[in-house]
């Protein structure tokens, strides 16, 4: 791996001591680090190299997944510098430069440059801008940037991010984490459709009934409160992670796996997604608010009553959708997605039913669908859902479920996943521009809708998994949820 | 079900013992028996009704699966009688006859008669005959048959053998015993395609590469010696049990699920099981003998050593062949069966191996194919090989099993499955003489083969997994033994 640079733009800040240095820490035992490496931590507190390597540790000590070696440690720690910075001022970064190149002569670095923005977007702009001008951004090596979402609010606002971006780093260069894309049952996708024969010759419109995917959270808005007020699950869920689940989930199988590739095939799903009008939102999106309930056996306040929401807040806690994939492929297949807070039970998981062509072999038996069941959090596994006979019960049928769960203790963050492909420039698991922007197109008439309130909201107790309408919403089609 | 007599030929021998008996208790204690059942077991001691008792519940007590109920077993030994019998004199007939009415008046049992031939087939022909002689067999009601194998020792001797029986029993009135038919994971393989549309899917030519079905015992000839060293494992295991593996594995889907449905595709595939001429025998059959070795850390005699066979015997104590189905369904996917004694493990398995198109996408990766694992016994389960990136080894890409396993002490024993199923009149899982006479005609040119010694006999280790032989013979098609 190239020696390189790691321009860390919120040092201080929340994600970089619960992900990005747990993630570096364990990267760095694996040795999965180039073997020059410095991390230059920025931020606008008047910090000391001591003061971030003493928050850098404490952050390791209580989130690696990996016990603490005291000798790696203690080199782990060697590689971080701090240096304060006011992001707005733009001869700051002239300090910068010279304090980035410093390092990089004493220890010998290639001038390879990882920018991470680990900042409210509000600073990508100047921040950008500045990197620009004092000249940081022009390497003889590589420059990449890293930046964590939202990309923009809406698909206007993306637009114009992305736009200004754009002026500074190519889009080979931009890294934009989404990070279900980091979790390894997500990165196992496309292996276990294309590395399983039995599962190829399953995985179409020929064999599926429908796909669901769910994300339901347990927890409510927690202190993200005023911000999740304006965004809802529509953003903060479904223009990102419900929709590269659906890519993931959907794309063909290109002839050779790479990352030019799989974006390719990514981008044809989403250019065959069946856009919504206004008039059919209400119709194929149903918009849920939790209300009072109970959450783990003890009360818990609706949406309305906590803290920092508006009194009269509309907003969505809760958003199922039924999607359709205009090709030749997935013709005739629906796709339903479902995620929400204050649910009945914390789970990402994608279930694939399958279509029953009995006929009449069994007509005197119930017999339930066979489901393949791809459990990405908290549990990571594959099960197959069978029917079998049932020596014990007079030979009858009955469900069986054949599964494997992989050692959830032991499998890497989607942090470090992340942040190894970055170093190493492999760009498939990071969220390309066109994914993002068709995204947006096909959200954005839901976020019309609900702006202008044109669509009932739902309420649903806390602790359930959703209002009925989520329920109508797939028994029109003659299915449930699994 | 209908009230009836059980008369059971042999009720002082070894299979009354350990099968019969503690079968009858555990469908007595299930409610699975008539109200009205009158057992009359026969033998030449002259045993009491009380001596006969109280062997049945020393067998129940040390057979059964399920444990003793002192209130159940008292009712379930009062349907025991006892009747000493020599068989060979048609005037003991009479008096069975008569005590066999008596039975049935006091109990208010109609005349359905259940015969059990649980003794030699050299007595067959003289009880049948002096069965039908005495009037026992002209009943009002119904009357069957239960025969245990060997059905005959070549194909001859077996037509010889049905011709006798048909005399008295309808072939709608035979119950031959294959206890493999009985085990509740071979009860199951039609039902697990059958009910499961993904497997429906993937089990035929277009998916499957090929298909291997092992039964392995560690066990060497123990007391059966002076018999097994004129059968051999080529009659032993592969006339009966092994082909009807493969007609249960290699059946068609009938429209309906019945008896006579499910043994005619039973027939459809012996019918288009590839006929082996004698010159075919020694390059799609291998003949094995074991050795001396090492089996479960200890020194193990050769079968020549084993007291009681012949010092220059070349019996075959293991068999393994290749054999194709020519139909439409199964063309150009081969069958391959081995079986033997003194092996490495107790496994009898089905093994589904699948195609693996991967093309050129992971050529970097060595993938293994996809397998479809039943377990039949000592353990039974269905397990799905798949390959799985693990993201603990930078992604690779390697196999993972996906499995359920049946709770392997409640699961009924495959003689209290069949006789539940004799005593309901249903045949499906008992061998229909069309197809016990196809078997025999397949395997008729390996017994001459064998006969003559045109074959050569490979030696094998005791305590492997068969001759190097047998790795070649699959070798050749590009395959190898799971």
């Amino acid at each position: 791996m190239d020696s390189m640079s790691f321009i860390l733009f919120g040092s201080t800040g929340d994600l970089a001591k619960r992900k990005i240095y747990p993630a570096l820490y364990n990267l760095f035992i694996d040795k999965s680090m180039p073997a020059s490496f410095s991390v230059v931590g920025l931020g606008r507190r008047n910090w000391s190299h001591e003061e971030l390597q003493r928050n850098v540790e404490d952050a390791v000590r209580t989130f690696s997944r990996n016990p603490v070696d005291e000798e790696v440690m203690e080199k782990f720690l060697q590689t971080f510098r701090y240096h304060p910075l006011d992001v707005t001022k733009p001869e700051a970064y002239e300090d910068l430069y010279q304090y980035v190149q410093k390092r990089e002569e004493e220890l010998n670095i290639k001038d390879n440059r990882m920018f991470y923005l680990s900042v409210s977007p509000k600073l990508f702009d100047v921040i950008i801008t500045n990197v620009k001008n004092s000249g940081l951004s022009d390497t003889q090596g590589w420059k990449r940037l890293i930046i964590e979402k939202p990309f923009g609010h809406d698909l206007e606002s993306s637009r114009e991010l992305n736009r200004k971006i754009s002026t500074v780093f190519d889009e080979k260069e931009i890294y934009r984490i989404d990070h279900y894309l980091g979790k390894p049952m997500v990165q196992n996708l496309e292996a276990l459709e294309h590395s399983n024969p039995v599962l190829q010759a399953l995985w179409n419109k020929k064999y599926i009934a429908n796909m669901q995917i769910t994300a339901s959270e347990i927890v409510g808005v927690e202190e993200r409160a005023g911000y999740y007020d304006k965004v809802g699950a529509i953003r903060d869920m479904v223009q990102n992670h419900m929709l590269q689940l659906i890519m993931m989930t959907a794309m063909r199988l290109p002839n050779e796996i790479n990352a030019e590739n799989i974006r390719n095939e990514k981008k044809k799903v989403m250019e065959a997604l069946r856009p919504l009008s206004k008039e059919d939102v209400a119709k194929n999106v149903v918009r849920g608010q939790y209300g009072p309930g109970i959450v783990n056996d003890e009360h818990a306040q609706g949406y309305l009553d906590e803290e920092g929401i508006e009194d009269d807040s509309k907003n969505d806690t809760y958003i199922a959708a039924r999607l359709w994939i205009d090709n030749d492929f997935w013709k005739g297949v629906p796709f339903y997605i479902r995620t929400g807070k204050r649910m009945k039970e914390k789970s990402t998981r994608i279930v694939m039913e399958f279509k029953s062509p009995y006929g009449r072999r069994y007509e005197d038996q119930d017999l339930e669908p066979n489901l393949l069941i791809i459990e990405i959090s908290p549990n990571k596994g594959v099960t197959l859902q069978l029917n079998s006979k049932n020596s014990l019960n007079n030979g009858k049928l009955e469900p069986v479920h054949i599964n494997f769960s992989k050692d959830q203790r032991d499998l890497p963050e989607a942090y470090e996943l992340l942040l190894l492909d970055a170093m190493r420039g492999d760009q498939t698991y990071f969220a390309h521009w066109d994914e993002v922007e068709m995204s947006w197109e096909w959200v954005q008439p839901i976020l019309d809708v609900y702006e202008q309130d044109e669509a009932p909201l739902y309420l649903y107790e806390a602790g359930s998994m959703g209002p009925k309408a989520a329920d109508r919403l797939i028994h029109e089609d003659g299915f449930q949820w699994w």
